[in-house]
């Protein structure tokens, strides 16, 4: 389970999950990792041996200094810090640093709990009561494509923070593919959105991602 | 609007709202600051004053080097970092680092949208529905309390990290106050957060937060 010393860490990832994200950020700041597939789809996160590294049975699991550790949000801000050569967080004490720290905390409490209820309504609370959950859920999702549209729409940046590529693009854009099968995908609905997606889609980092998940919709070329 | 210079952060909060956390954290911190009422029961995050300042009509916000800044848990964050040497987080690089960013963000991503569910299902969703989301909060809540009881009886420690006080603890205690009038309160209930509360709450600065904000429920005195 432990990592070697030239591969200093370990993920656990399903394709597509919210691993993904963290997945990229491993590929696009090109160190040393390995990645092990949870087949969430046949149940794999529910196996003794994986509940170990996850109590939850959800991924990402990353394996730091042989310890597991969760939360994708988390695990980007963490991984940011532990190198700040790649930069892929705004420097301790710059202007940007409070955005940053804002941005990520948004999408980890306002998109990825709308995106939970969205998928997991009637397994994570009463199936009968599902469809007012999803129901909500999907009002704020829009929401915050409307949000980050219009941030988009007036930075005059390719990016949501600071100016350049950071965790938050990273995270936001997993965040996007999941809406693909929404009653309203980003890529039809938010233009400011479809073309930030679009560039970051083209990131060699994002075509290799897709390669070793095996994923093949949402690509650039499906469009 | 710009705080002084001997008076670097100005806080605009709402007593016993999420805001509670960050006006604890600098009290705690002994640092500078100044803080504005929003009265929120009389709908004065509404005004176009405050809204220029939060356009989302929430509180906290937060003026930081003259920038309004938003979301607790990256307020807290943000401070911590900036105060290194008053230490409310584990150190960059030490091995308690990666649970405090799992922990800042397992509160923001479970247990305060849960809260945003119970105490606002019908405001921000449809009331027809609010019965079902207030349910699957409750689950969730009740689910995030026995995780966090069990983590407290398993430290050894009178604190969620790193065997000290850090902004873990200001923002769940905030979290588990909010439980107090629902069906299963932390204080009745969970008694190993039952008992990490109550230390809490003996601390000075949380008996002067309470002062400050006029609140008199939920002071160990009220047991």
């Amino acid at each position: 389970m432990t990592p070697s010393d030239s591969q200093p860490y370990l993920l656990y990832y399903s394709p597509g999950a919210a691993s993904m994200a963290v997945h990229w950020m491993l590929l696009e700041m090109d160190v040393a990792f390995e990645a092990r597939l949870i087949d969430i789809d046949a149940g794999a996160q529910h196996d003794p041996e994986y509940l170990r590294l996850n109590p939850s049975g959800r991924v990402p699991t990353l394996i730091v200094d042989g310890t597991p550790r969760h939360e994708s949000t988390a695990l980007m801000m963490l991984l940011a810090e532990r190198h700040p050569e790649l930069a892929l967080a705004p420097e301790a004490g710059s202007p940007e640093r409070a955005a940053w720290f804002e941005m990520m905390v948004y999408l980890a409490n306002t998109v990825l709990p709308a995106m939970r209820d969205w998928f997991y309504a009637d397994v994570d609370g009463d199936p009968i009561g599902a469809e007012w959950v999803r129901a909500l859920a999907r009002r704020r999702l829009e929401a915050a494509w409307d949000l980050l549209d219009a941030r988009l729409a007036h930075a005059g940046s390719d990016y949501l923070i600071g100016g350049k590529l950071s965790t938050v693009d990273l995270l936001a854009v997993v965040t996007m593919r999941w809406s693909r099968n929404m009653p309203r995908p980003v890529m039809r609905d938010w233009p400011h959105l479809a073309d930030y997606v679009r560039r970051l889609r083209a990131r060699p980092s994002f075509i290799e991602l897709n390669a070793r998940e095996g994923l093949t919709e949402w690509r650039n070329a499906d469009d």
